[in-house]
């Protein structure tokens, strides 16, 4: 079987390509195989990854590549060998398509692909085994993704709404789940931006008591409680918040992520039991250091969780669906991928963009 | 009613006290409350504590001190309110007699005084609530604590080996339980000192798969096997040692401290939902810092644990005593207090130090 279509989308060839230099071309996908389903791109999210690939911020990236993993679409082709996944169907694929799949690996034969060990095959940007082609991302006309990364979009949700919580929902969504969000919790979010707006949405609509915004200035305040955050902490304005707030959060979800941020400060929010979470990762990664005693005696912990599997972002879906969440998102066409890109960066985005691909979509 | 005996120990009147300066004489008790209880001390373990103490070197010591919290002997005096404890008993008070057992405070009414938020009543160094004066340790003939921080010791248990399980045993015991320490598990052990010799001890008899001792040196490797590790890591001398043990773990119990501690390589040995609990909290408390990207591909989650409760006491010794734990132990004559202090400074505990009141105890 011929493909009846192009493989074209934003190509970027250098570091440069962050500063709005991506440009359009063609790609070679990776070799067919009967496991893969391509998707007819209608709408990709812009999550600020893309940013960090672009711009080889994370490490070197192979360039030329094509970014975007919250990839949502229309199925057009798939393989004999996929059960989860029909022609015509409205499907997404997420950040979480890494992952061996082999049964020797503990993280994927346990669910786990997004902690997979034997290296990986990330949406876009790495190299798939058995020699058959490079990952390319959703900034494009067509996506072509083994099936077992690519799920059914439930009816009840914009596809420009679900698109983004294919890595940032899901990002913050598992380990509010994970660690107990829910009814007589307490939880926070240090960062209000694309995740975090996230965070505030998905732990109201898994019963959190009170949900806390924490930010450095108030500017986001209207925002954060229009959100649905019953508090909001500005620590640069609020002096004594790290006292007045001492040990009244249950979760931490922390966006964001410098070597000047107030961690210890973060950690003495929280309640005996307690959890902070890091899920933010940006170029420069390092964490203040901590003392021995705050631990010892803060009777928390501190980890860290990377986006979800494909069960998590079904499962988070289905929640989206139910509580009729509603993301902060913008659309920009496909062709402003580059000012969008800026303009992310620049930090305009209130909360997260996502690509509408005019060619496969009409709204 | 009046006492029969005098409050005298070896007192420490600045912090040249941990250079063996202490000196033997009286000191007033708190004030006699109706739910205390005298204690007519024949044994106590030496901790690294007290020398932190000693010394101000956790902070500013309230001199003079007499410090020691691994306390075992007789009820000689219980007062009208005391239901768990009678005169003659056998009994032990640790670390963790501390906490201001108010019902509002979220910690001791959940039963947790080691994390008491509203200050703390420690076994020796701090001021008791309601001006009834201050807390004196067990390097010392006589001891007056609140009897719900009083525990009998039960039989088939020797003194000397119930001391220092009070707090340095508990201070291990209590992190590998709750974090579930048992069959199926395997446990590393970093720094194999005082806490890490009880570490290992608990671990196998809370049957674990296999233990792990985790030391700089190869020095202590045959101490470590015969106390019942199933293996050893020498990080100094065994190359690749991080990657050959990649997540291979599933606790990590780190009682050493130090801001040049390969942390990050201690980390990588958890396996997925691991937990890394640090309790060594040494003078030079920093902890390296780490970047968010190794907390949020890790998977583990980092925490502390601070001794334990007079309820986790109890059920450690109980264990001891089902498993006939034996530490190694040396004695001491009380007398010497000044020079076994500055041995265990000196690192040359095989593992833990314990006083004999040579005239409260014959052996």
């Amino acid at each position: 079987m011929s493909t009846e279509y192009d493989f074209q989308g934003w190509l970027g060839f250098d570091p440069d390509a962050v500063h709005g230099n991506m440009s359009w071309g063609s790609f070679e996908p990776k070799k067919w195989e009967e496991h893969d389903v391509d998707i007819q791109i209608t709408h990709c999210g812009i999550c600020g990854s893309d940013a960090h690939t672009l711009g080889s911020g994370w490490g070197d990236t192979i360039y030329p590549c094509c970014v975007g993993h919250e990839i949502v679409g229309k199925a057009v082709r798939v393989g004999k060998g996929v059960r989860n996944i029909s022609v015509g169907d409205r499907v997404g694929v997420g950040a979480q398509a890494r992952g061996c799949l082999q049964d020797d690996c503990a993280e994927c034969s346990a669910g786990r692909p997004n902690y997979c060990i034997n290296g990986s095959v990330y949406t876009y940007n790495s190299l798939y085994p058995g020699n058959v082609g490079r990952s390319f991302g959703g900034y494009a006309d067509y996506n072509r993704t083994d099936s077992r990364f690519v799920v059914k979009i439930p009816d009840g949700i914009l596809s420009e709404d679900a698109a983004p919580m294919l890595c940032g929902g899901v990002t913050v969504y598992q380990p509010l789940r994970d660690n107990g969000c829910g009814p007589g919790k307490v939880v926070g979010v240090v960062g209000v931006g694309g995740l975090g707006h996230f965070a505030v949405l998905f732990a109201k609509a898994l019963g959190a008591d009170k949900v806390v915004g924490i930010s450095r200035s108030a500017s986001k305040k209207d925002d954060v409680l229009a959100l649905g955050a019953d508090e909001y902490i500005a620590t640069n304005d609020d002096k004594d918040w790290a006292t007045k707030n001492l040990k009244s959060i249950d979760i931490i979800i922390c966006t964001v992520s410098s070597p000047e941020m107030p961690l210890t400060d973060y950690l003495g929010l929280l309640r005996y039991g307690g959890n902070f979470i890091q899920v933010g990762n940006p170029d420069r990664s390092e964490l203040p250091n901590i003392n021995a005693i705050t631990l010892i005696m803060g009777g928390f912990k501190i980890g860290g969780s990377a986006i979800g599997s494909p069960q998590d972002i079904e499962e988070m879906l289905q929640l989206a669906v139910e509580k009729n969440i509603r993301p902060w998102v913008e659309t920009r066409p496909l062709k402003e991928a580059n000012q969008a890109i800026q303009d992310l960066e620049a930090g305009k985005a209130r909360y997260r963009y996502v690509l509408v691909n005019e060619k496969h979509y009409r709204g």
